[in-house]
């Protein structure tokens, strides 16, 4: 299957990209983009990181939402830095956008900043934003057959998240078939099988985090 | 709250989904729009509609996915007319793509035709297609704040289906929550609660259907 990008629509992103990515660096901050589809359950996983994260770190939150500050509410009620966009019917957020915003949020290292896209399997995943990992968050009652119906989202993560995993048996979802899903998109992602509400298996994507926290560890 | 949708661009999406519904109520057919996030359940809705609407009608669907025709297969094997479009990577349906879907499928009425739209709550909510109906499919486990997040999905809507009700109890949604954030984007569209996996439900959303199928009667 061949996924179709445009490309000169996408260059002056990916330079403000690599700008973005820059500063990151300086600041030594991982930028971490978490995509998902709506209610997935992003602003929950990010919540549990960031209060499973060493102490040390100094760690931050972007927050896109078409609408709302919901998810910065929630972020701002556990003591870290966050800063809202609001996207007004857009369907991603833009290397331009989280610009703006780390203005706002004056984030400096070492530690991650956590990017919550707007929650979308589609759009988002076209645009980079400077981050440095992309995660995607999906969750068990969305179905197993997401990875094929939504490729490039999967394709593009470096870990893939499944969540909500105290709802297995009571929907329609196997196991095995979305690990053949993802690894048919994406043969080398980790898989962190989680569950926000129960606090399960969070310790392993911390764990790998810190592996993967460049700038950060400085 | 402004919603902002590029009038220019839409303009001849417009003029051909006008085209589209002129050629349905001909057809005698009721176009039925029906929106949600990935993973909501509109192929399971869509499935138990078509097989308690009345045996007289002549239904059909039209599938829209990024990639795959999972759900088309899963219509077929119900006997029902069905036509899968991908879109390569876009983001939405749009009219023209509807027009070419009808030429295929070659459906006529007296009945209904169900259009699957991408799995996303934002962009699909800005393109007509010609539907009499729209619907958006909501589920317990995304949560009751979907309405505030993405509002315009709700706004436009005819109807709001909220599925997966057997999860109530399972996951974080208050039903008073989600019902005030409908009621504050869309004061008038019925609120139907359902269970697609256990069969609730679902025969007060056919009832509404055939109290608003206008050329279908005929």
């Amino acid at each position: 299957m061949k996924i179709q990008v445009g490309k000169n629509v996408l260059s002056a992103n990916d330079q403000q990209a690599l700008a973005n990515r820059r500063r990151l660096d300086e600041l030594k901050l991982t930028g971490v983009n978490v995509l998902a589809s709506p209610g997935a359950g992003k602003t929950s996983f990010i919540s549990a990181l960031l209060t499973m994260l060493p102490t040390a770190y100094r760690n931050g939150v972007i927050e896109g939402d078409v609408a709302g500050r919901i998810d910065a509410d929630k972020i701002a009620a556990l003591g870290f830095p966050v800063t809202q966009i609001n996207t007004a019917g857009g369907c991603h957020l833009d290397a331009g956008m989280i610009a703006r915003a780390m203005d706002e949020l004056k984030l400096a290292g070492p530690g991650f900043l956590f990017i919550e896209n707007i929650g979308n399997l589609i759009c988002p995943a076209e645009f980079q934003l400077g981050e440095a990992l992309r995660m995607v968050v999906a969750s068990v009652p969305e179905g197993d057959d997401k990875p094929i119906k939504y490729p490039l989202v999967f394709a593009t993560a470096q870990a893939v998240i499944l969540n909500k995993t105290d709802l297995l048996g009571m929907v329609d979802f196997q196991m095995h078939n979305f690990v053949a899903a993802v690894r048919a998109v994406n043969p080398d992602a980790p898989i962190f099988t989680v569950s926000c509400r129960k606090q399960e298996g969070l310790s392993a994507v911390v764990d790998w985090l810190l592996q993967h926290a460049g700038p950060a560890k400085g």
